[in-house]
């Protein structure tokens, strides 16, 4: 498999993040314990991700207590791996989150909307990586400190 | 898509964990910090899960500090989730580690032996799961504190 550039890696990723067709694996962890992992469906507006979730879910309430997430776009020989800080948590209802719940049910296969014990949560992306394989490994920055690294 | 029964649902998982033909995420915590989550190769021995890596990675020193990981077997429309406590860590060319060794050198698609920066990490699972969607959360836990719940 031939090594990709930087912005064709760029392109790849973005097509990834706007798919309709998967979930993402989700690593969280609390203030002091284990990790977490579930795959979630989920959607990219440009900026954010999106995530929908059980208020009362651990992945929730991890995001909640630490602001963070790591997130793994595969299938594991081609994936995009995202760090993320929380940009927002709020009722899948909340007026604030109209905008939001629009890009969910356009990209993800379900509308949590009209759900109340679900919460959408938004995720500001700090660094992006991505790699098919071991030839990949250099040069899988992306994304660093917010910043793409590459034009598209 | 139909609901797999218990049994089914578990052949389905063990020939996942055999599976030669992708990697695992692999999702740790230190003992207070942020969720790591990487792909890996891996291999089953039929109670231990077996993963190589760096002795120096972030995933092999989170697991030495707390002695736990979180798997996920994808595509994430048909997921095995692991829970699972370490076993055993050594260098890829420990004695201890031969039988590991030819275990892993059999399955994954690369043999880590001779490189003496790598280790084998040795998980035994507490905890799996499998589900395909929403219709099969119900009936998902297939082995609890370490016992296969359904004979197959």
């Amino acid at each position: 498999m031939s090594v990709r550039s930087g912005p064709q890696r760029t392109a790849d990723a973005i097509a990834k993040l706007r798919a309709t067709d998967g979930d993402v694996w989700v690593s969280t962890a609390p203030t002091a314990g284990p990790a977490h992992l579930v795959p979630l469906s989920y959607a990219w507006n440009g900026e954010r991700l999106i995530l929908a979730a059980p208020a009362s879910s651990l992945t929730v309430r991890n995001i909640q207590a630490t602001g963070r997430a790591r997130l793994g776009f595969g299938p594991t020989r081609d994936v995009v791996i995202m760090d993320a800080e929380v940009g927002g948590i709020a009722g899948v209802d909340d007026p604030t989150m109209a905008e939001v719940g629009r890009a969910f049910a356009d990209q993800a296969d379900w509308d949590p909307r009209g759900s109340p014990e679900y919460v959408f949560v938004l995720l500001r992306p700090r660094h992006i990586q991505a790699w098919r394989d071991a030839s990949e490994l250099s040069g899988r920055l992306l994304m660093h400190d917010g910043r793409w690294l590459f034009e598209v």
